[in-house]
């Protein structure tokens, strides 16, 4: 093999490596929630609904959408929301900023939670499929499919809102 | 013309339409701000890089970065932050949730923000540009160019991270 030859190598498996590996490097395969629900892919790079704040267990969250969501929340068509929205919700210990006390920031991230539109798959969840996974390890959370009905059953006080307590944040 | 050409006509300009327009309706061309900074366009597009909450102004804040400002914030590269890294910030009233009290969720967008790397059109102001628009008319902020010195002096206490308050959250 020439040089040449050796280079277009080089340039082919670049390309083929830029188009199926994720983004950031360091992600391993994360392991399914209880309930069969798999971590959607590429969540970290969906846009965003909203953000809230806890004052109860002083966490900080960022709420996204895949694109039906994000359709779904960006023309208010969301009661109730389409199936086959995602909601991603990233939750961060609520953390003192240290340039800026008055300000507070994400400090360790909690968990990632997901919300999955699907009414007939989901139809003793409210049309919901809910999954969560612990920290930075990406534990799968819940011991076994039961831990759903935890969710649903919080939930459940957002009714009015198809059982969603993010509300879409007002954007121009 | 018949119906035809009249048909064919309509989903030509339908099609027209789709292509030109911005993704959601109602968005009206928004004035530059006194130093010249045209709000970046698709900003509500752009991937999150954190989320704040300000006790004494009682705000939520979601902050979005384009491409480069994701790039570097996702592989640590913000001491100092690229040029061409733009960061968006958008700012709500800090709400209380009606289903949840101990949730607070963005109400009234009071602006959007942006800060903008280019060491050399920025000099004067360590770097960045900055613009603001307020609330859902999103009119510019400040009366002449110098309301840039006014941003540039509060973040002069973040200057040991390039003069951001915004530490990218932890992400799996």
């Amino acid at each position: 093999m020439n040089n040449k030859s050796l280079g277009n190598m080089i340039r082919l498996a670049a390309l083929t490596l830029a188009f199926t590996q994720p983004a950031y490097s360091g992600e391993a395969p994360v392991q399914a929630a209880p309930n069969g629900i798999e971590m959607p892919k590429y969540y970290k790079n969906w846009r965003v609904i909203g953000v809230s704040h806890r004052t109860d267990n002083h966490s900080l969250r960022a709420i996204l959408g895949n694109s039906i969501a994000i359709d779904a929340a960006r023309s208010g068509n969301t009661r109730p929301w389409p199936d086959g929205a995602v909601l991603a919700k990233l939750v961060w210990k609520d953390t003192e900023h240290p340039d800026f006390p008055d300000a507070t920031v994400p400090g360790e991230l909690l968990h990632a939670e997901f919300m999955i539109k699907d009414g007939r798959r989901y139809k003793t969840t409210e049309g919901w499929g809910f999954a969560r996974w612990l920290g930075m390890a990406q534990k799968p959370y819940g011991d076994n499919a039961d831990f759903a009905k935890e969710c649903a059953s919080c939930h459940a006080r957002a009714k009015d809102s198809d059982f969603v307590f993010t509300r879409p944040a007002e954007l121009p």
